[in-house]
């Protein structure tokens, strides 16, 4: 079976697994873990904080971000599509009470602009208790739901510059920002200059088993930590993963080249498809989305299933394939292989010859 | 000064003042209060529910309702510009920590295949612990934002299958349902049987001082008194409001053809003004929004004060006057007449002459 | 029937009726409603304090305060029987999501050891992430479940020095504040005075139908107007009641000695009774708490019904009866009369002569 | 330095460290990680529950089960000294928004009378919307702050049948379970089965690096795995760190004994050292507390460290020292030398010459 499901399946290295075997550990609830000390320090120093703290996911480090510059009822700027809001089980209202404000990205990038009419205009004949007050705006590079889309520069630049202005606190989901400095080879610490938080994660592409850390200044971190203990955070000899996340720290940044070159040779081979529908020019990074038109993505990926290939459906027309650290050039081309045979397959009993249209945006994971 | 802001604003009559003075009371927390109850069992059998509770505002109803249908974590889906989403002060997110789902509604009305979009396709092959589960829909009508918008009875009665269909529970906002009833002929209870709870008000067209009501099932409403009472709505000898929410019942629900006629009467007297934008047919009910492009409608609006006239801005460009029971037809005239001489005053200064563009839709309140 | 459950069953009067009728009343959302107005800065001046706010009850005065003192994850210091921990709903954890820490007053006065022990001692080689950081400690005073106990105000001093040592923000449940005044002479600002933010309540022995007052800095006030908002207490011509609570301010404080002097009589007509167990010395205002030996408390308070007595049983063997506004002299004598005989059958029936034993202390409300 | 803070603090053997080196895994997000589900089911099998769900922490477990079993503004009730209620950050009031009531536990061990106390009377007269309703009971055995101290299982017994009668749901903070059933030879799922939930930790006792279960009904299970999720727990290869707790769990049950027989020699060599107050017989299972009364319990421990003994000071005058895995005889040995010289002096210089006196209890952790 080859599992293109998400960058979350990889699997642990031999030369991890070693560096696990090996860790020196101590109680990190008590500041003793010599292996999370490390990597702490390794993030920081690589986002440019003044701190940093190890947790056990990315939803955990987003949350506790969100839940560390809010309090309940304030509003928090978030894209449409954000990972956030979308993905991580409405914890932003149940943990942190914070009320959505939506912006309408394009593949999670929105505009300054944007901003602006979602802060809307303020005046004195209106009371100023009603509307929630917005206190924090989140980005995320690269984005999920948008298929790995790299936020430009400049543009990120210009949203936080407006986002400073208006007195928002700045928070950027970078669970995988190390695919954008590969991709653009733009610093981490440059993309994460902007921003009072960052969060980062080291067992998607990264191939870490488990675990993501959040970085920002020291009185943030410390205040972030209380929090982290407070939602069942505070882990124990977390050396013997933070070990796994260090190795992928320093080993795996380099060779997400290849999941992007991968990323890239999929959907070139699968473009043009009867009833796909791919922009080419779209796969930046890792993740390849593309539309099914011919039957249900449900029905779609598990022909591609029975066939070998694991694959997600996301939303009603759309599909989701993302190469990793274990997957081979051979195993992409065996994925482009299983789905040309569904494809065809498909379009023979739908009558279909030409590639799909356009797929609907935003519908899914 | 002709106050014109919102119809919260209206002064209890002589009539009204008569009934708060010799009303009798009780202690409504012990369920002791005579006029409470009467009113409570008026709104139930007018919306032709088991059971109605009295609450101090819209607000309170609403979010009592939310809170009641749901458990953090919960999604909810909502209009975009619903008033329990942008107007409660975070309240959903805040006191009942579910997350809002947005739909695209066109002045608060959306379609069936918005409420599909929004609750997506979900697979075996994607774990179901990660999106916030839908546990809720709400509708408001007429709609606020939307200018006063009456839902087609249709529309609604198809909106409400598609979510019954999908095991959402349905909360009807009918803080203006008296609005939608006055308009089209339909009574309030056709609307609210698609509904398991609607909530009404009696401070807003009405003019009663202060209240609303929640109604529903008995033990959807038993629950509710349990929220009311936790979130500090417990009042005490309640029928002193009660009786003018119960006066404004009886006595004021067919004079609101009146305030129809006045905010068409207004629309029609401004639309085609200079720098004025205004659709006279969207006027449905008592709402007038309109757009001025000539200058910020925070400027237009203090303008319009100086010469007696208090109308609210609504976002950049947007202007929102509502009249209700204690406005006259001269009072409307003048406030024509006001805004006549600052939008030509404007025009001049601007060098415009025509009338304004489109307004931007959804910008404020 | 003869009504002692409780203080807030109060009728209003002839002349609160009139005040009622004729107030100026305006849309409190907007800050226009010059009753209120009046109200806020009255009690405001009162108490010694910058601002107040005027809210519907008792229960959203003091968890707005809880609220606005606070964020969720905190710890407050309550006494083990305070109103705003036992009586409001749970709404300390669902409101404001703070952790209730306890102190063990003897009729809701505790000592500066009790604080002192309660914040406990931490240590560098503890980690400060784990336990709740406690921000908050709340007195109320009278205490209700402690029986109309007035704070010794040495003891209040002392407790609040202790407190602002050591960080905390400090608020007074005053719903029966103006008790404590009557009793003692002490006026309500010298008990207010060591308190960041203090409540008042109109609907108990004021005698007014609806409302409560939270007193405090400017900056304090301004951040609780927005969490009354949220909570659904953002009413509109809020002067209708208002009038009647101003009117209660003026006119009712002088005479809740008449109510103290029917507490002290109803609590001599009935010590010594068989079965009764009440310490008359500690009646201090207008609460009379007693115990039932012979019988169940509920069974015992609904014999005193059957013959035209309502009172509150309070847990398993205990009973409250309150005299307010409206009670009479007579009609004490005839609560005497009534419990005298309902006490004489119960010690006939369980062949008990002597006056009871110890009531169990703080087992209900 | 001989650590004796906590049994958290072990570090994993060779073995362990094998395990984990060697564990198949998979991304237990998509419920494909082997060694995760082997966990689950053996710890579900071992408690004779249907289903069980690994997570990152002790506070995570107990919290969603507290969770899972409850809705904001609900009551819950908790022993005074709960690890759940003292040592968990707050997050039953901030992450379930439930009030806990206190039950007056002896060493954590109640009765069932302190339950039905804390449970009440309700009656009629009085509004039921006004307290918290409670709806769970939580018990933790064997109890931390209570010394380790053991539920005698016929009290576990009864009251959880009161609990039952009442309707409470039923949650068993298992922590240490394991060590009841070394101490006691009751089988853990003899005290499991009468719980609707229960959690244990492998990483204090068993020696794990990281890692707690939580198991109930599948149904209870299907919805903790929700919340485990929306609190950030849903880790990915987590096989990892469950490798450990599996072995953990197989292999270091039985060696607990040893443990207790260290705590115990521990407690035998320094009761009766001048200043020092410890009962031997109150020393069941792992856990040793003393008092020291010859000066503050926090420069007593930091002495203890400055000779080579690292142990928590437990508030004032309290000091908790635990042996575990990593813990030699002779480290015992050594440690009770070390207490005996600073007991010595500290008595040379207070001038004490006996044992001390009552350590003050619950006063810390």
């Amino acid at each position: 079976m080859i599992d293109l499901r998400s960058d979350t399946c990889s699997q642990p290295t031999k030369a991890m697994r070693d560096a696990i075997a090996n860790a020196p550990v101590g109680d990190d609830v008590y500041g003793d873990d010599p292996t999370v000390k490390a990597l702490e320090r390794e993030v920081a120093e690589l986002l440019g904080k003044e701190d940093a703290v190890y947790m056990v996911t990315g939803t955990m480090t987003n949350q506790v971000a969100i839940r560390a510059h809010t309090e309940p009822g304030d509003a928090v700027l978030f894209d449409q599509n954000a990972h956030v809001y979308i993905l991580e089980g409405g914890a932003p209202a149940a943990f942190s009470g914070v009320l959505p404000r939506l912006l309408p990205g394009v593949r999670g990038v929105f505009t300054p602009e944007d901003v602006s009419n979602a802060l809307g205009v303020s005046h004195r004949f209106f009371p100023n208790t009603i509307p929630a007050p917005v206190k924090l705006l989140c980005l995320e590079n690269t984005h999920n739901i948008g298929g790995g889309k790299v936020w430009p520069i400049e543009r990120l630049q210009a949203v936080c510059e407006l986002g400073r202005q208006r007195g928002l606190a700045l928070h950027l989901d970078g669970a995988r920002l190390w695919h954008a400095t590969a991709a653009t080879g733009i610093p981490e610490r440059e993309y994460a200059r902007h921003f009072d938080s960052v969060s980062v994660c080291f067992s998607k592409g990264l191939g870490a088993p488990v675990g993501s850390a959040l970085a920002g200044s020291r009185d943030f971190i410390a205040r972030a930590r209380r929090f982290k203990q407070q939602i069942g955070g505070g882990f124990r000899q977390a050396g013997i993963i933070a070990a796994g996340a260090l190795h992928a720290l320093r080993n795996h940044r380099e060779r997400l080249q290849e999941d992007h070159e991968h990323a890239r040779m999929l959907a070139n081979g699968i473009a043009g498809l009867p009833g796909i529908s791919l922009d080419v020019s779209a796969i930046e990074t890792n993740i390849v989305r593309f539309g099914v038109s011919s039957l249900p993505a449900g029905t779609f990926v598990e022909r591609l299933y029975d066939k070998g290939l694991y694959v997600l459906p996301s939303g009603a027309d759309g599909v989701r394939a993302i190469p990793y650290l274990n997957i081979t050039r051979q195993q992409v081309q065996e994925a482009i292989d299983i789905i040309s045979v569904v494809a065809q397959e498909n379009a023979r009993n739908a009558g279909v010859s030409g590639p799909g249209g356009k797929v609907s945006s935003g519908a899914g994971y």
